[in-house]
């Protein structure tokens, strides 16, 4: 575990580099907003996936991390445009961007971070590899609407539920296992088990935030119960829902379809939730994923960066935060 | 004269076939805006510009409508950001998006069409491509930030001025024509000839663009005066301050840093520019940035194929609407 700690954080430092020397070539007037979101701290998970990735097939090339980069690009120019429409006011604890640059410069940033990922992710020459971020972005904003659509719906179908997250989460890690594949020069079945274990990691990582919905403030870095505010139909909110008896569930629905409960309410379920201990079994549809995960990666070629993969996914399935 | 309106209409069916075909095949939940987006008219500049730019250089690929859909995907999304910062009730005389879809899947929407971008644009698997419009996008909305933070100031130095509309419009122009040189196998001289065409052309189009904004609602589709009540300062509008006398320049000043012009004051102040040919005087300054641009071609192979992009810039520079 220590070993995995450091690992991590060497290859985090090698990361943070590109994404600094990137950013630093934005032009003047986008550059103070994507510093912003760089600096607002973050796993670095999805460039983490293309860095191991690429030593599970023994891949040295050192433009591996700039295609990482070009990965985490993409998410922080979706997290400005999020925190746009969310009117989130923090992010991860901090001042979200457009509280401290206005809208119109941080919705800007965020395409040309977009711009700016293309340029980065062009240098291989590899048009599979520019595709693949192509689908990436054009499927998470498909999922992201997805979401915003089914927000209030409280009966939302499990399947609706992981075709959302399949989009809005899951896709920029299936690309960033992917492209590192690809990359790597690997064939295309073990591309396809590369993007695989993106995808189903990516599902598993969605469930497990959205289980931590009700962790403490003070573990996340911000408010429990967010997600029944906005009306966000999650399992664990579907699962508290579902054990309430009719009357009080049809309250429920109703409030939630209207975003209109009152603050005690939301504190309320929280608590009941975590009496049931509900988030326990959100995780557990989780571990399905896990699962399939790792039955993707027994494709790939054994080895210490397979055995990585295998702990950076049980690691990122067990967290608390 | 009609043999050229044939032609742009005989390109201009082949390039929206493309945009057709690559809105189709987005996912559902972001397929409406781009349809909608597309169906709102539009001249399709920028992909005519590749499509004519590459007759240059005798290159038939077919491909090369795939680039200038790419170009009109990125232009497309960047009409639709635009119009939710700029709180655009209409676009061509037409219902803005956002006002149909809501922000933020118009928002997300404008991202998807920026990978579709990226993905089309990856099929000639050319990194010097891809590079291309990575750039584009990302001085697209540096120059956009740049006229952002102008507003109100009506003594904005006419390089600032140039600076901001490189950005915001003549980069997409630029790289409509650099991308379709360099498909053409055309030799880095010819490539930079071309982008520099496609660049003073794009200053040339926005500056003749500006002054349009005292042209009747009839002929332009919206109405006269929206650069005055948005404090966006242009030459003709500078041209109007600059020959009031001092008092009436500085209240002008004011209101214009504020925003708050009385619809009337906008009317006056659009008869005293229609009446002084403020628009013809703002013309010329285009016409300068049309020589360069004319300049730039001589570089390029002689032959038909140029002496149509001469014909289109000269209508593109005549222009009344």
């Amino acid at each position: 575990m220590r070993e995995l700690k450091r690992q991590l954080q060497e290859e985090r430092k090698r990361i943070n580099a590109v994404l600094e020397r990137e950013c630093s070539l934005l032009p003047p007037l986008v550059r103070p907003v994507a510093e912003h979101i760089l600096n607002s701290g973050g796993k670095r998970l999805r460039p983490l996936l293309t860095a191991f990735m690429a030593k599970v097939f023994d891949c040295d090339h050192a433009d591996i991390y700039d295609l990482g980069a070009a990965v985490e690009l993409c998410h922080m120019a979706t997290l400005l445009h999020d925190d746009i429409f969310d009117h989130a006011a923090t992010r991860r604890g901090k001042t979200s961007a457009h509280a401290i640059f206005g809208v119109t410069p941080v919705m800007l940033a965020g395409d040309a971070m977009l711009g700016q990922a293309a340029h980065l992710a062009s240098r291989q020459c590899n048009g599979d590899i520019v595709s693949c971020f192509g689908q990436a972005i054009v499927h998470t904003a498909q999922g992201e609407v997805a979401e915003f659509q089914s927000l209030g719906r409280i009966d939302l179908p499990y399947e609706e539920y992981l075709e959302i997250i399949s989009g809005k989460t899951a896709w920029a890690l299936r690309s960033a296992c992917e492209v590192a594949a690809i990359r790597s020069g690997a064939e295309p079945e073990a591309v396809q088990a590369a993007a695989r274990f993106g995808m189903e990691l990516g599902i598993a990582f969605q469930i497990i935030d959205d289980a931590l919905d009700i962790a403490p403030e003070k573990i996340i870095g911000k408010p429990a119960g967010g997600d029944i505010r906005e009306g966000k139909s999650t399992p664990l909110i579907r699962f508290y829902w579902e054990s309430l008896p009719s009357d009080r569930a049809a309250a429920f629905a109703a409030k939630f379809k209207e975003r209109s409960f009152e603050e005690s309410e939301v504190q309320a379920a929280i608590e009941a939730m975590r009496k049931e201990k509900l988030d326990v079994r959100t995780r557990r549809l989780a571990a399905q994923h896990l699962q399939n995960a790792l039955e993707a990666l027994k494709v790939l070629p054994e080895g210490p960066g397979r055995d990585t993969l295998v702990k950076v996914s049980e690691f990122i399935c067990s967290r608390n935060n």
